[in-house]
């Protein structure tokens, strides 16, 4: 058996996708999510780019115990030593360096000369083997670059101490065949002196494609994300990947994977619901839909034998099987808890399970049925709170489609509470401003979305806000769960804000 | 050259993804779309499913002059025969037969023997013949059949009268060497006797690269579907297959579509607004990330050369590059239907440019920027509006967190207005109710969402709702569009209500 590494960069090249920024708290809870998932390699940053890059990858090198932390790192030594700085406390820890190799990378964006690339990446790669046991080098735009020079670089940085010679697809423009083909050549060339690894983007659908042929010639190293996240149309899906070669076992039946595939789906709603980026329900694996049976013909097939129309079942990829009602007004803590880590909710701690006990209570007053979607929603909401510079206490709005929007909103900080109004062009724009009016600051909404957790007219509300605070600086998000949409509403951006809040000390442009 | 005939299915084997069905109107908004975009084949439908699908056929035959128009059809002469009687007035018409041909599905959902399985799809090809001179016969999970018994089955169909052999991966479990050697097994039987076909599933995240693998080996019609929408992880993206023949022509000289690649865009916007499943920022090709570039690398890289990272451009998929401000209070109608065209909505009716110029002038007055993503979802409300049953007039809503939401709504239903109130569990929930009180029907939400359209916390909120109003019947999706959340959302539900009273006649189960 041999086994594929796993490099999960959903924490680098997945937060560099618009709008999928993440707070350190949000990080470090992806992060230990990732470790129970049993990723080989986390890239959790690049710690150069961003004091608060810097500080996530530190922080998670404390905490996760059985991943390799990884920090990406220009082929410069102030990046270097800022990575090997960050992954300081990591109990495995890898530095990942890279330059570019393709002609037009080279002449346009660096304006250097081949042999220099050469000579930079060797130095680059001594320096943080100095640091660092595990070194990871990469040839940006690897599969736009002429094969001769890409081994040339290959065995010198190897010579220098790289272990992994990753060669990326930097684009997204190669198909399997030709992806396939570079690795069989440099796979020829470096035979076994390091690891080979693919990095593909999905530019043109292929990512998933072309990382399967490379694994085919001999690349042993997966780059990829959770969801496909990432700039672009994203990276490799981790989660497509590892299970086309579980389900295809006929045909990669030597190679395998350390992914428990069971906490697949944990992780997926998890990175969906950090970044507010939701898998379309038609997305392979993690999508709502995607194992699901509509049509007639189908249904009818599947009772009959599951095996006509499913290759694979929920329940692999942790898909809770139990969708009915779940738990109701007179359920106890323990019937509770036993919920929870049936959605995959434990290493809870005592204060994060009172008080989505609590709520849980609150709402079956309210609601007429409860869902196990209701209660992921809940726990979320526990599990990737951040402090509270800003509460909101109370909020009232009337609407009138022949007069204008108002709100009133009480909103407490460092205890002490406040009360305004503002109108607004409708309800959402009413109760923004009042919220700015009470806390001075004046955000820029970038995104809103709302959605309904569950069936029914009396659904709980999730809302997800997407706001800049200061200008040309990164947007932040806030999320909101609530029965009445307004009231997620004002929470979610209350988070955003709170979320700048705990970050602005931490953001460089 | 050799051409690619693209047929694409959106309106059969995607509408039959959970939530996605769409009333006889959208329909032929969709195959207009489908028509400019320039597929050889649409497949309307399946005539025999239920009297809406037979209804969409049959006019979306009446208005479609230059694409081929297909009905599906089981195995069976009543699916062939109303297959036909749908498609009498098509100018190009095809019926498209099938039955499956895979032991499982032979054995446990067919129960029959091969070789009554092969006197059926004679029968089938031969009377589809008597009736419409272009007949496609479908191995439904060819790619799990007996290689030997497809090609058997290949023989006789053609000989039958078949003028297409399509060859399913029903079941998305194939990889790309598989699929390509079925193919080239087939071709090498078939030879020219009959084009070959690709109908690939996504649950493992290759049904481009296998469709891709199929036309490497002889297929020279691609089934297809826009967003890649279909059961469980959806069918092969069109758009995907497309750019990577046209971005990719170094390997793809001499093979090409009739595809207008600058109608993807608009036609992807469609198919997310009628369906309401939207695909996820990270797609290829039509994601809203697709073309966006974040980190600071990429964008220097971009600014010294766009190929550094781009190897296509966004205008080449009909994305419109002027995403500024646009228009303003004192445009004139002159300008407004400029920037209609640019935007790609031609070919509007007066009454239709009247009223979303009116509409326009309303939010000038009211919102601060006006942005083209602003008037394209104004111009969308207008095409896919259908028969206003019920109209709504005024809403009044107010809310508190200590309190229970209550709304006042009037509504109008052939002249008379009526106008009554309900308390809620939540805004949502209040404006819901009262509609179902004063419309008589009870509805039940089977999904809200909510989106921002652009920028700022003025944007214009578009809500769509998918709401059953009879049980174990399809859900009917609504959308609403306006600057207060909660005027969409009374709109989004009437809408709802509006479709399913317009489509009653037509649902059978």
């Amino acid at each position: 058996m041999e086994i594929i590494k796993i490099f999960d960069t959903t924490l680098r090249d997945g937060e560099q996708s618009p709008g999928a920024s993440m707070n350190t708290e949000e990080k470090i809870k992806l992060a230990l999510q990732l470790e129970r998932l049993g990723v080989d390699v986390m890239e959790a940053g690049f710690a150069a780019a961003s004091p608060g890059d810097f500080e996530a990858i530190s922080r998670i090198s404390e905490v996760v115990q059985n991943s390799a932390i990884c920090s990406l790192a220009r082929a410069i030594p102030k990046d270097i030593e800022r990575a090997a700085k960050a992954l300081e406390k990591a109990k495995q820890k890898r530095i990942h360096t890279f330059i570019a190799t393709s002609p037009i990378h080279m002449e346009f964006k660096l304006k250097m000369q081949p042999s220099e690339v050469i000579k930079r990446a060797v130095e680059a790669v001594s320096l943080a083997r100095s640091l660092c046991e595990d070194v990871e080098f990469s040839c940006e735009d690897a599969c736009r670059s002429d094969i001769g020079f890409l081994k040339e670089v290959a065995l010198a940085v190897i010579e220098a101490g790289a272990k992994t010679l990753n060669l990326p697809d930097t684009v997204g423009y190669r198909l399997p065949q030709e992806l396939g083909n570079i690795i069989k050549e440099l796979k020829s060339c470096v035979g076994d002196l390091a690891v080979l690894s693919v990095h593909c983007h999905n530019d043109l659908g292929l990512a998933v494609a072309n990382s399967l042929a490379g694994i085919q010639n001999g690349a042993r190293q997966l780059e990829c994300t959770i969801n496909g996240l990432g700039e672009r149309a994203g990276n490799t899906a981790l989660e497509e990947v590892v299970m086309i070669l579980k389900t295809r076992k006929d045909i990669f039946g030597n190679l395998d994977t350390r992914i428990n595939t069971k906490e697949i789906y944990a992780s997926s709603k998890l990175v969906a619901d950090i970044t507010g980026i939701r898998p379309q329900p038609n997305k392979a694996i993690v999508g709502k839909n995607a194992f699901a049976h509509e049509s007639g013909i189908h249904q009818d097939g599947m009772l009959k034998n599951r095996e006509t129309y499913e290759i694979m079942s929920a329940s692999d990829v942790g898909i809770p099987q139990d969708n009915g009602l779940v738990l109701g007004k007179h359920s106890g803590r323990a019937a509770f808890k036993d919920k929870l880590a049936s959605l995959g909710f434990i290493e809870l701690t005592q204060d994060a399970l009172d008080s989505a006990f609590e709520k849980f209570k609150v709402l079956c007053d309210k609601k007429k049925e409860v869902y196990d979607e209701d209660i992921r929603a809940l726990l979320t909401e526990e599990v990737t709170k951040i402090p509270q510079v800003f509460e909101l206490l109370a909020l009232q709005i009337s609407s009138d489609s022949n007069g204008v929007p108002y709100a009133a909103i009480s909103i407490q900080k460092d205890g002490i509470s406040r009360i305004d109004a503002a109108i607004g062009n409708g309800s959402v724009d009413a109760i923004l401003k009042t919220i700015d009016r009470i806390s001075g600051y004046n955000g820029v909404l970038k995104d809103y979305k709302v959605e309904a957790v569950s069936e029914g007219k009396d659904a709980l509300a999730k809302v997800v806000v997407k706001a800049e605070f200061e200008q040309n600086k990164p947007a932040f998000i806030g999320h909101g769960l609530h029965l009445d949409t307004l009231q997620a509403t004002a929470k979610a951006y209350i988070g955003a804000l709170n979320s700048y809040l705990s970050m602005r000390s931490l953001i460089i442009k």
